[in-house]
């Protein structure tokens, strides 16, 4: 009984790893452009963060404008590189803990998590305490998932 | 007299380069970032462009929510890269040529067309022949650029 579980388990996760799998690889030629293009996602989005941050500290002066345009910009990308954590590119050189793939469920939910923070984003920024408030939100988004799958 | 003039252009070029490098400097933190930064941007758009054209010739079916997004990813990708072609990454490993940095209003002028082809992507997409017209306009102006200032 237990063992048909165990079976049970696996085949449910080898059907779940394939739809996940299978749109994803149409969109790479080869596992190494999946990880480059979830990679350039991230500095994307890391870029126009430290925008918003630096904007948020007063470390550089308040641009609406420029903020808004952030903040789209971290929207779309949070939404990119989770279809690019395929099966297929585990053991390629990246900043991935091997654990992510055993958990590619719980990095759906975290990513859901994110894009729901980041959704909130532009709503935020013509604010500055608004946006100091969401920018946290994003940032503990963000943490969340390094602190379990990013290595460092 | 046509020294004092080569003088003035000169300054001009320099104060033009500066014009363009101040805000951009305040983005990155080093050179070595600028180029990641506008090598990701560039990236993430040609894998959507790549989605886009896989439909347009009919490898893939046609998908009008996917085609919409990635209508949307290319046109806010198309209007980051530019900043970071600051002179400080001039000589950096990367695929600009030379001449890229000789002509940074050129280089600004090509990006323009390029944001006013890539801003009509999402309006096209509802029908198969105006995509594929949107799509080589845009790749058009990809190539402009590409011709020009990149290598290879």
């Amino acid at each position: 009984m237990a063992s048909k579980t165990v079976i049970a388990l696996r085949i449910s996760a080898v059907a779940a790893g394939l739809a996940i799998a299978a749109p994803a690889a149409a969109q790479f030629q080869k596992p190494e452009d999946a990880v480059k293009y979830r990679q350039s996602a991230f500095t994307v989005m890391s870029n126009h963060m430290g925008r918003l941050a630096a904007m948020a500290k007063g470390e550089r002066p308040f641009d609406a404008a420029a903020a808004q345009a952030s903040a789209r910009v971290i929207e779309t990308m949070a939404r990119l590189p989770w279809e690019a954590f395929v099966p297929a590119t585990e053991g390629l050189k990246s900043g991935a803990k091997p654990a992510l793939y055993q958990n590619l469920a719980d990095v759906r939910t975290l990513a859901d998590r994110l894009n729901g923070e980041t959704g909130k984003l532009r709503g935020s920024v013509g604010d500055l305490d608004a946006l100091r408030k969401q920018l946290g939100a994003t940032g503990a988004a963000c943490k969340a998932c390094h602190d379990k799958y990013r290595v460092m």
